[in-house]
């Protein structure tokens, strides 16, 4: 980019280390960028988990460092003392999430740390991997009212109009939370009737709606089906209006997806409902 | 638990404190935990965002700290300055992600930061939104070779044999990083033919190959079917052990998918491949 000057200007490089995923040190540092209005050059190196590949990434960094553009920003999550130390040398700025955090808290818990490689995001025990497994094949079995037979294993239902984000938000908490989740979708039956479906009846304390604003809702399923009486505003308006009305006679939960993200919308409801997440 | 004293020890208290959904703090703490070979009482408080949910908080704290149970841990992501200060106040061990990094990530900057709420999970814009529910919806919609269609848009198509895990790669690569990815699987005509399925022919630079031990295969196999041909060591072998060949001889990376995360397995095929995430 170009400054007021005249002067080109190179977007500052962020590099996320990990000696793992670097799923961690992306959220940590994401985080942070959030918080500054830049754009940034982002990018993740995972699985650094010798000496060797770190030095390629102190060649990575002081490459960029050397050609005269502004000092990268580094981010590490990397618990092993060598590598750490290693990339430390390089020409950065360099955040270390590790050193911050672990002494103060070897210190608190008056114990060492184990100092092992990327336990936060490996598979952990296989007893969580299965649940995760399972949970998700319980969601995508159980998407969009296909069927109902194990509603009585659901931990809970999300109910709404067509196109609100039940499908995501229910993969969601079976992927990040090992949450048994189905959806099932209000239809313009069920709507005009203003009762709840039959089938949901015996599951009302498992229910949660999802609700979203008519105009967004139009645009929604404008993209799938233009100009159809279903993508009206109309409908969209009438339907909104109907689910909400019915959500708050039936004292059911709800949520609006209009200007969150999947993880809002999973984590609101994780929250609200008080499920015990199965995975970490 | 009890310890060889025979004192009772409780659970050191964990908590998570977010003005947003949480994800941010628990990452964090949860990667740092790992590091301690102990058991935590882990507890997320998302949407702490102003003054009074604070004090809430605060006493939750206390109340936990006040019954002689040991000084709990709070690990703080609250960006707003009022709401942080009286977390601070509370009987803890706090640690406070904000305030370790952002005023020396704006010295380096030479800005100041914005001190917005929960920029880091919220929907950010409607255009990532949008890039996640249509790549979720291509891996549900190319799921296990039910459609191969639209091969052309697919950014990877992972290949391997029933139950290596082909299905939670495809949606996590979706969800997280907005991915167009369809999964295929070998059967056991393609195994003995040795050769790659017609079908993927055309799109051998998308094929990512899945694979796993024998053993863990039998016993994931065993939980469908039990006692079945398709289940038995004989078989899984078989499979496994022609699957891998095919790989080799036809040059398609391949990540073993028996002692590793979702997240890792995603995370190497996205490493490996060379592909760029949609999605932050």
């Amino acid at each position: 980019m170009i400054d007021e000057n005249g002067v080109v200007r190179q977007k500052r490089t962020v590099f996320f280390v990990s000696d793992r995923t670097g799923i961690t040190a992306e959220t940590l540092g994401h985080s942070l960028l959030t918080q500054f209005d830049l754009d940034f050059e982002q990018v993740t190196l995972p699985f650094v988990d010798n000496v060797e590949r770190a030095r390629k990434v102190v060649e990575q960094v002081n490459r960029i460092s050397g050609n005269g553009a502004p000092k990268p920003i580094v981010f590490s999550t990397v618990v092993q003392d060598d590598v750490r130390l290693l990339l430390k040398e390089s020409n950065s700025a360099f955040f270390d999430f590790f050193d911050a955090f672990i002494s103060p808290l070897e210190q608190e818990l008056a114990m060492s740390s184990s100092h092992a490689v990327g336990q936060a995001h490996g598979q952990g025990n296989t007893q969580q991997y299965s649940d995760r497994i399972d949970a998700m094949n319980f969601a995508l079995n159980h998407d969009d009212g296909v069927t109902t037979r194990q509603y009585d294993k659901a931990e809970i239902i999300i109910v709404g109009v067509s196109r609100t984000g039940k499908t995501p938000a229910s993969i969601y908490l079976a992927l990040q939370y090992g949450i048994y989740a189905a959806n099932y979708p209000l239809t313009e039956d069920d709507l005009v009737e203003g009762r709840l479906p039959r089938i949901l009846q015996p599951y009302r304390g498992k229910l949660f709606g999802l609700t979203i604003k008519p105009d967004r809702l139009q645009s929604i399923r404008s993209e799938r089906r233009p100009n159809s009486r279903y993508a009206s505003l109309q409908q969209c308006q009438m339907e909104v209006m109907r689910a909400e009305a019915l959500f708050r006679r039936e004292k059911i939960p709800f949520v609006n997806s209009t200007n969150v993200s999947i993880e809002e919308i999973a984590t609101t409801m994780l929250h609200q409902s008080g499920l015990k997440r199965r995975v970490y």
